[in-house]
């Protein structure tokens, strides 16, 4: 495809609706005036770009996605900078992420080019939806849907890409505030050969009935053990995760079963930046909870669009607790929230090159 | 809910579809006139079971089941007897096989006796749907989506179960047909602790790259094995998996990552009702090889709604290739195939209690 012959439509909303107060906005409950649709067929392949009123989609109910859910989705932010202007935080590096799950998911590719543009220019429609609130942004949910009307059990022949946009509230509205954590033992996220690394619906619904009975005892998150041994940690909830272990910062290594966390990429370059010893490799629960014993677990945290850093101040593994940093953020946590929000938004300057402008001529 | 508080509404279609010929039908392609739906709310649960003409579902586009793949299906069939009957396999299995799904799902439990009703007033509806070609039969889907429109991840506030129906084709027009199977040895299907016991989308999602990679080399199929050891042979395809060696039949056990299937089920009863010696228990993939290569495996058979009975002829391992009963079907996958079908078309007395006669007074 390429964007001379599939120029994006613009159908304007003639009824635009009541923005909600800006600290009341919650996460992923409301939703601009606009979104961005394309289709996808066989013969055609993606075409039709265009921009529509938010309104609902309209499926056959033998489409793909009800019944062998090929579906791929992303997540990432547009902030407001205190001068007025909007900024994507490594739009690209999203894409890319989603042209990854799509290849797992036997989706076809997206033109990156053509996603941006079409993203960027969703983004000047529904400009006026960017809240400025501190900690307030606008999540913005692309995603891909399998929509053939047949129930054999093969790939879609066709797909919509989607993109919608939400205005969502400050995630710590009283300041930065640690999570307990319930280590998983019995149920499995994901495993290796598995769709683990695919931001695909699946994956979420196989982590939910963990999630509650977590929740019911009072734990935030879940934290998920590998899938073969139920030894080595892989992920928090739906972020990564990182913990400072006598001076050095240690993740799990991506094995094919863990999501390559954009925030979590951005975690690991800012600390070879500032010449903190990190480490990607196999993490036991066993070796993190010796080092919450001996008293070298320094801090620990969860990496994620969301809430871009979570820290952790409680495990509980199997019944045996372990407070880290005291039950309070620690000090690294805290300086690398305030560096990464404060490049996302503008206010602290961005030497990496992730921070994209958002040119919006139109109102 | 009470059926006395909640009787099925029926809204006729007012433009029936012309009916597609019965030796062009394939599956899963046309679907009737009508389709069942029923809504679950928090406040009301499952509420409002409607008969409506068969048309599009209607979904904001933030619900959950597009982005958290919170979805179940079920899939049974409904048959033409020769006197002009119509009945359905096992269909309380079906039921409650998809409440067990629906549970490690976090979807909210069914009523079975409702869901019976629901199905035999729309096959009463549509009763002249049911195509009566011999192998052909109407193909039922009954399955569950997560509506609620938020994007945060937690289970879904809202819920649609829908039946839709299609008449399908004769699976082996010209007779039944051993099929050539690609074990897996990279990719993995689900692991114990996952979701694999569960009729639920993701699992058919992440089977896709790898079928699609052994339909290339001409490959029917791919016979799974174990997410942890890459050693016990699982499930083929979407099928359950037998194999006769030496006399003696052998399943792989239910684990906990394999369907509990109810051909499956039908198939262990029918053997143990002819005497045939049957095992469910741990299988690898080494010792049906030694088998093979010491002439002590005599058959291979898949097992599902679909097919009913499906033979292999033929496996390929890394590269070695196994021909099982010399490329044709096996006498015993023979018998059960013309059991089975024959019980579930009428031809054939049912000592088991699987049949369920639909009563169709109304037309």
């Amino acid at each position: 495809m390429t964007a001379a012959n599939n120029a994006i439509s613009i159908e304007r909303s003639l009824n635009k609706k009541t923005k909600p107060a800006q600290d009341q906005l919650g996460f992923g409950i409301y939703f601009t005036d606009h979104m961005f649709v394309m289709d996808y067929s066989v013969e055609r392949e993606w075409h039709n770009p265009r921009i529509t009123p938010y309104q609902p989609i309209v499926l056959d109910p033998a489409a793909k996605v009800f019944h062998y859910g090929q579906t791929i989705f992303e997540g990432l932010k547009a902030y407001k900078t205190e001068d007025g202007g909007i900024q994507l935080f490594r739009p690209r590096d999203n894409f890319a992420r989603m042209n990854r799950s799509n290849d797992r998911m036997s989706v076809p590719e997206l033109d990156i080019d053509v996603a941006i543009a079409a993203l960027e220019q969703l983004i000047a429609v529904d400009q006026d939806w960017i809240p400025d609130l501190p900690g307030t942004s606008l999540y913005i949910r692309p995603f891909v849907i399998a929509t053939q009307a047949t129930l054999g059990v093969s790939p879609s022949e066709n797909y919509q890409f989607i993109i919608i946009m939400s205005p969502v509230g400050a995630y710590y509205p009283e300041g930065i505030n640690p999570v307990k954590i319930h280590v998983e033992s019995h149920y499995v996220r994901a495993v290796v050969g598995g769709v683990g690394e695919a931001k695909t619906a699946g994956n979420y619904a196989a982590a939910l009935k963990s999630q509650q009975a977590a929740k019911e005892e009072g734990y935030t998150q879940v934290l998920w053990l590998d899938g073969t041994q139920h030894k080595y940690i892989e992920e928090v909830g739906s972020m990564n995760v990182f913990f400072k272990i006598n001076g050095t910062v240690v993740t799990p290594a991506l094995n094919g079963s863990i999501l390559a966390g954009i925030t979590r990429n951005s975690v690991i370059q800012l600390l070879k930046h500032w010449d903190v010893p990190v480490e990607e490799r196999v993490l036991s629960i066993e070796e993190l909870y010796e080092a919450g014993r001996n008293g070298t677990l320094e801090e620990a945290f969860g990496t994620g669009t969301a809430a871009v850093i979570s820290p952790i101040g409680e495990m509980n593994w199997n019944g045996e607790k372990l407070v880290i940093s005291e039950g309070v953020t620690g000090q690294l946590s805290k300086s690398i929230y305030d560096t990464l929000t404060g490049i996302q938004t503008g206010a602290v300057a961005d030497p990496f090159g992730w921070v994209k402008k958002v040119e919006v001529s139109e109102g």
